[in-house]
């Protein structure tokens, strides 16, 4: 860019640097929420094939509150079971075991695989919608310098990080990622069979503007730019950790086999040529992850790549499984990668500039986590800078999102070393051989893997957010009314684990007796809900408690008379939703407070706020109050952030707490 | 048209008149199998709201086999239980009972509303996806002539109907439907909320042809052209039958209302004021259905309807409610229409012809039939059609139609005759009045009426497609192999009855563990099913079996190796699936004849052909042979048509009469 050049500048709420799963999970965030928001990447083109493929249940639950988890599931295969195969007293291969894939009754999904184009095509497909088609992924867009004007960074209204953009020619913006020496193409600008994308959504370059250069000063900017993160070095942050000299070689093929368990999750391990995962895909395909034994790094640390070459690598696959035959005519992509395990030093900078996925953590694709904790990064992050941005929600509590994700990355490593040895171990061949890996541990390892891969085991730790005590992660059941952090009874609801996501129990909608996963009400919105277990209503001193909460609600001094008014599709920052637990046809909607089925004089009441923990026709419900844990004379009442976290519990009576909650986290003033 | 003119001709294999629900489905129909078709439509563009609105479950199962019911599940309101209101002693308006809207266990899916513009959607969108754009619903499209060459309609490779077709200009296209004296739109050319059509898609009218005319040669022609069907017109056919006197009025509001039930189905009778039906719709909206009282018909027995207007209608609506109050801002739609109760004398001309849906019957709207039974006649229809149009099936089958179809009609006017007397009549004030409708009959009326409304009592008559004796419709479960029309074992699968649709069971994949709805793999591809209920083939006397049956299947002239080749979509006429009932993880793929999972040279073994009986990890699973009636160790054999009727019942020994079957009603040759 030369001085006399004219280069235009603007603002913008929110600028999002790549549009992997990361990036488009923030920029869906900002649909939803109605804020202002750029996303750019430097690649000419979506993907179609290959890369990150397996969805966790968590990632599922999170589509399913956006309005797209059906397309995910009905796409997808499903992985229902893994069998663990093993070398006999022989030496061949046998199955040794069979475990559910996805741990039973943890969540109303599945673990899923479907390849990462798919995934990005619903995410643009629902930004656009919910944006109005007024956010869309700028492709081939560098950014070229970052800064943050340091004195204004404590003024909301200021637009303090200036990001200089350079918009790339087409030969700029095409990548390079055939691995040289290979025949096969790593699938990068080949369609992934039956699924066509649109043709304008695949080049999104503003061409007339190739070669130039812009300004963008931004509220916020979050950096979702993978593992060479140019955000993240503009920042001068560092990823700490190391690289292992695991090679991993990654195939896409429809195979030609007699392996009896093709289309199971696999894990084989064979005596003498490693481990092979295989990973059931969508459209015949199965992903085959090898470990290489042959390829070795050089004195850098660095495996040579060149060496490798899908034949290689299914030369190892061949001989794990042997004396079973494989083979295939079609391969959709082939990769390979050296893993390194690292987390960075910091997860944003003056709370203006974030960085997620890849661009701080790295590790092994075993457990299939790396698209699913980056989603699940930025599915933490985005509402907290929708309603900052939107003036709903305090600044403060952009500083959770380090403490929260942070942690979960450090987890996330802890996992993958722990669970690397059972993959690069050789199996024992008797009880004494010590140094080889005893199947019983393999399959335990496995069991517990299959709790923290789910991303369900996920435990927040204390904050404005989330009001608990100290260490109560720990012990979760135990009250917290004693402690000076937390104003919180997790005994009135000991299924709801105060930092944890709001667990999903079937309920009966009052008005139409339509059953419902509650956790399909929880919508990412951007609003926080208190959901009041308004106990047995058809009790009079029950009614009466629940009438009194209403009271203290309605108040003209209450939060939610005193929250921050808000712009659609924003409507308002919490939302009240009812479950009682008296019987579904001694009741009516009517008997209710209307706070709790509010009013509006063009629609008339709202029938979509109240339900019932009530038998059905046709579903198994009635339920849920035993699940949650909440006694179904007494109730009580439950925060749930936009995200779906548990951040309060409390009684009936515990307005001002719950009023202390709020205030610890929204921007709260009386109105005129 | 001038004789000077010059107009063009063409040819085609299928010509549908007609673009509402049962033209579509019919057209679904040929995109699926591959068969050339035009569709023609004299409106300018689709529908946006209003008109029929409730999908029975039979509906759905149909929509699932095209792949689209989890749109309209998901979009749709659903319906649950239908409460019935009375009046008192008092004379005022109590809920009386309450029922369940479908019947438990009938369906997995269960009846829903949701506006037709949105059905229509959904069908064009799969159309246009399974033809690969090629088929596309022509708008402001007349037709102005139809001849059929009676020298020609034997010869299968001849176009012997002759359309003349005159392409509208855009005023004429332009329908008057506003109903003169009313302020509100009937809705036509209102988007309905929030979900809006493509641009093109709405006009898809050829403005280079507006006002030129044009000749289309059509194998087959299906007339889905409504009650007042220009197609049934040019036949000479007449609809026997006469107009009731009954005027219903329908509006579509968002109720502003204190009446508990407002989201219930509910059917209210008063005193005094007539009778109201109330059906919730998707986005808020509630449709009302008033018999009004206060519209005499003229001499001429027609109703002046320049006297209804929404105001008339809801004032009568009011006055039924009464105490409660209702009020509304938006109303989406309303129309007012008197019921004729009619069946056409003939359903076709030369089995060339085909009349389908409001073209050949007319009824009230009491039960939500009208679309469903539309539908349900072109899904009878275009399977048979495209199999004769590519060679596959006999043309003998196509007379099946008109049987099948017909008897449904009039089930369908009987039906509504003795359900109109419920609505109709007045409330009985006592036991003694034996004029009035007692409630207990009522509501006995409804439950029986709830059956038959599902779609799934359906149950066609012998036939080359239905492989059991006459009359055995009425004694589902004896065997038929004496009678001299049959040769079928109806008590080997007691639970499918020959002549109605396969009911669905879970059954879990064998290869990967997946659980399905048997349904679900019934897909409406053109192709017929062997079912076969391999039974225990841990036994080895019962594996010899199997291996008998797949060695005579596979023989160079069973019927299986000697039907017509086709070309894709439609890759073989009939298509095998197994479901055995040995334990899942005792056995393998590989242990299957290789018939029940045939092996391609470039994808390898098929994974999606074998399921087994047995439980699953998720999912309440293992009940199938105990649900179609099936002996565990020893199993049978089914045949499913294409559109998942039962055609045949035999055992494993009984090939010869499988052979039979299929030599009724595919075209078989030896292969050279």
């Amino acid at each position: 860019m030369t001085i006399s050049e004219h280069v235009p500048e603007s603002n913008v709420d929110v600028l999002i640097i790549g549009a992997g799963p990361a990036g488009l999970m923030a920029a869906c965030w900002m649909a939803h929420c109605g804020v202002t928001t750029r996303i750019i990447d430097k690649r000419g083109t979506k993907i179609f094939s290959g890369q990150a493929d397996g969805l966790q249940c968590r990632s599922l639950e999170i589509f399913d509150s956006f309005g797209f988890a059906d397309r995910a599931w009905k796409e997808a295969n499903h992985m229902i079971e893994i069998c663990l195969w093993n070398p006999g007293p022989d030496g061949i291969i046998r199955r040794s075991d069979r475990i559910p894939d996805t741990i039973v009754g943890l969540s109303r999904f599945q673990q899923i695989t479907l390849h990462q184009g798919r995934i990005e095509r619903f995410f643009l497909d629902n930004i656009k919608k919910y944006s109005n088609d007024t956010i869309k992924v700028e492709r081939g867009v560098l950014p070229e310098s970052l800064e943050i004007d340091e004195t204004e960074v404590e003024d909301q209204s200021s637009y303090p990080v200036t990001v200089k953009l350079r918009h790339l020619t087409d030969e700029e913006a095409t990548p390079q990622q055939q691995i040289s020496g290979s025949k096969i193409s790593d699938g990068l600008f080949r369609s992934n069979l039956t699924h066509t994308d649109d043709e304008d959504d695949l080049i999104r370059k503003n061409k007339s503007r190739a070669g130039t250069g812009e300004i963008v000063h931004a509220k916020y900017v979050i950096g979702c730019d993978g593992a060479r993160s140019w955000t993240r070095r503009a920042l001068g942050f560092e990823l700490l950790g190391e690289a292992t000299d695991s090679i991993w070689g990654v195939l896409d093929i429809i195979p030609i086999t007699d392996f009896p368990d093709i289309r199971m999750r696999c894990t084989i391990h064979s005596t003498e040529n490693g481990t092979l995962m295989v990973i059931p895909r969508e459209d015949k395909l199965v992903r085959l992850y090898i470990q290489l034994k042959e390829v070795t790094p050089d004195a850098s640390g660095r495996a040579d790549r060149s060496k490798i070459s899908p034949d290689s690598i299914f030369n190892a696959a061949k001989k794990i499984l042997s004396p079973y035959k494989i083979d295939y005519e079609y391969c959709a992509w082939w990769t390979a990668y050296q893993i390194g395990q690292r987390v960075a030093t910091r997860f944003d900078s003056h709370e203006r500039v974030f960085l997620a996925g890849d661009a701080v953590h790295t590790h092994s694709p075993k457990a299939g986590q790396g698209m699913n904790i980056s989603m699940n990064d930025t599915y933490n992050l985005g509402w907290k800078i929708a309603l900052v941005a939107k003036g709903i929600a305090k600044p403060s509590i952009l500083s959770t999102y380090q403490s929260e994700r942070r942690k979960i990355a450090q987890d996330l490593i802890d996992f993958d070393h722990r669970f690397s040895r059972f993959f690069s171990g050789r199996p024992a061949k008797d009880i004494m051989d010590a140094e080889g890996i005893s199947m019983g541990e393999f399959k335990e390892a496995f069991e517990k893997g299959n709790l923290f891969a789910s991303g369900l085991s996920v435990n927040y730790e204390p904050s404005n957010l989330v009001s608990k005590a100290v260490g109560e992660s720990k012990e979760v059941l135990s009250d917290a009314t004693s402690s000076a952090n937390a104003f919180t009874k997790q005994s009135l609801a000991k299924g709801l684990p105060i930092g944890m996501r709001f667990n999903s129990f079937k309920v009966v909608n009052q008005s139409d007796a339509r059953p419902w996963h509650f956790q399909e009400k929880l919508r990412s919105t951007g609003q926080f809900r208190i959901v009041v277990f308004a106990g047995n209503i058809l009790s009079p001193p029950q009614k009466k408690r629940l009438e009194d909460f209403c009271e203290a609600l309605g108040a003209p001094d209450s939060f939610f008379r005193t929250s921050a008014t808000s712009s659609p599709p924003l409507d308002a920052p919490i939302e009240v939703l009812t479950i009682h637990s008296a019987e579904r046809v001694e009741t009516n909607l009517m008997d209710f407070p209307e706070i709790l089925h509010p009013y509006n004089p063009h629609t008339g009441w709202d029938y979509d706020k109240i339900f019932v923990d009530d038998v059905s026709y046709h579903e198994d419900t009635g339920k849920a109050y035993e699940n949650y844990g909440v006694d179904k004379e007494r109730g009580c009442v439950v925060v749930a952030r936009p995200d779906q976290y548990v951040g309060w519990v409390g009684d009936l009576e515990d307005f001002k707490d719950l009023q202390r909650y709020f205030e610890g986290c929204l921007m709260l003033s009386l109105r005129a």
